[in-house]
């Protein structure tokens, strides 16, 4: 980080994202973390609430509590010798940004997300043994779908299934909210969890990961109620292909825009285009939603050591919808699934 | 809002927070919704991806498709029609409020979160009852731990069979993420969830809470593997008592703070004072915090039906820590328990 600040100038860096302030200290309590280079250490602000947490947590800083009504004084001091007299940040809350904005005369202030998310989107061994670990617990809870799923079942019921099945296995919690959408609920990419019950013929969309140290997984699989119409296997063979034709593009130096762009284009061959209704992909780690983006729009280039999903779908209104999503590795040499659990349209059907 | 932003003259009123948009909408589906005065009926802006989930559940609003691209415009036109020029919003991104800032020549832009928020924290009849049920599927919840709760469990076992029955019973979905803090964790008010195993002698603190409909419910319970020290026991008795003192404060036309004192006093004459490290409660509804806020610094007044919890705490470093939470529903005459899990010293050991 203080290398990243040297070199792009950013004289003070403020961190308020809890994730990056756990990327950087190794502690869960959140708070302010302040980068200041002519200080010999970052500075964690602290509530007291969380101080004995971050006492025990936190590494390579100093840590201080500060009241929320004197957080802005508490900033001020040590930014107030940043050198060079530019302060960034990675967010910041709109009314401490317009305090601050007022106060800090004399300096410029402004957004450096990218000096964390470019150090975050490469993840090293110790990372990727993490988020491996949160691949085969969702691997796990989505076994314990394809179990216990019938018809009927409401889908909290499924959701109950799945997540048990995770924490038994050692999930520190979920990666995001279970999302198990059925019938014409599954055309909804974020359908969340009803208590509507399944009935023969429904695409039961399950969309979920699991937590471990931090890290997370991200696995989507869409199950069918009975045997498929002509044209639910159309849309499930379809957007399997997507799955796997962008999952060949994904190494080492490809444009993430051009990995969207194969899965996008076969699934606008077969016919559905307008409705890939989202991007194909994001980043994984201690967000569930980080860099890269793998979108029609991005200018990110995929680097070893990038951890994304690749999820495809296909929505009709009324119908219903199929999304296929694996927690994708880019190494050196090709894409390595994280998310290993059966895909194919037979291991679908229950 | 319509009647708020007239009388509060704000011509134009943009809300971005999805619990806002959920609240004046009924659809989860988040998005942007536009109040502008002079138009017969708010604007609902959502993205092409959730479009289907909007159109299936939005009441009161027309809906309009926006790009990230073209989102400055899409605001621009509907609000450059307001009158008086006064631009409120709930909360924005930062980048988005300088954009919004710099386009909207002539027009005041402000935050008016206390538009939406103090309506929100008067519930209504069908919110109270939502609230009700998400507060009987926590009690359930933590039926599962007390009759679950063994030595040598690990903490995520203890998540594993809270939220399985809370999901069992009809969860939406947790409220916030699982707490469960045993032993020397126990003394970290947010200490998350790990692989610890309990030990005899610890304090067991579980905090947690269902979704339902939306709503949200919030309760704690600490628990005590084997017979209590006389430490423990005075610890344990004396933050019970901080919390039925409290709910003797809590009725329509008390002072939040002065609620707050009340819990604190008795932590303080017991020579804990110190050691309650956070405020005693907030808010529940659509959201785990909301207002009123019940602290040493709130100007709230409590008014029949709000919503908050009651939750005081000691919290010693090393040792470990006790918390007791009940959501509580503010009645003319007296506050109403939601959650009613037991809590004497008896029912907590294990």
């Amino acid at each position: 980080m203080r290398k990243a600040q040297s070199r792009e100038g950013v004289g003070g860096y403020i961190i308020t994202s809890s994730s990056n302030v756990l990327y950087y200290t190794d502690s869960t309590g959140g708070g302010i973390l302040l980068s200041v280079l002519s200080e010999e250490e970052p500075l964690l602000l602290t509530s007291k609430m969380n101080l004995e947490m971050i006492n025990a947590e936190a590494k390579d800083c100093k840590i201080q509590i500060y009241e929320r009504k004197n957080l802005l004084e508490t900033l001020l001091n040590p930014l107030r010798k940043a050198e060079p007299k530019t302060i960034g940040f990675d967010t910041l809350h709109l009314e401490l940004y317009l305090d601050l904005k007022e106060k800090l005369e004399g300096f410029e202030l402004k957004p450096k997300p990218e000096i964390v998310s470019k150090m975050r989107s490469v993840k090293d061994e110790e990372e990727i043994s993490k988020i491996r670990h949160a691949c085969e617990i969702a691997d796990v809870g989505m076994e314990a779908v394809r179990s216990s799923l019938r018809e009927a079942m409401r889908e909290y019921e499924v959701a109950a299934e799945l997540e048990y099945a995770m924490r038994k296995k050692g999930a520190e919690g979920i990666a995001f909210e279970t999302i198990v959408g059925s019938g014409p609920r599954s055309a909804y990419p974020h359908a969340g969890c009803t208590d509507r019950q399944i009935k023969r013929g429904d695409f039961i969309v399950v969309d979920a990961g699991a937590t471990y140290r931090g890290y997370r997984s991200d696995i989507t699989r869409t199950f069918l109620a009975g045997h498929p119409s002509a044209e639910q296997k159309r849309i499930y063979e379809t957007v399997l292909k997507a799955n796997e034709g962008a999952l060949e593009e994904i190494r080492r130096g490809a444009k993430a825009r051009g990995v969207d762009a194969r899965a996008r284009k076969i699934i606008t061959d077969a016919g559905y285009g307008e409705l890939f209704v989202h991007s194909l992909g994001h980043g994984v780690g201690l967000e569930i939603h980080e860099s890269p983006s793998l979108s029609s729009e991005s200018k990110d280039t995929l680097r070893v050591g990038n951890v994304v999903t690749d999820e495809p779908g296909i929505y009709i209104a009324g119908l219903g919808g199929v999304r296929i999503e694996d927690t994708v590795l880019v190494t050196k040499e090709r894409a390595e699934r994280l998310t290993k659990f059966g895909r194919s349209l037979e291991e679908a059907i229950i």
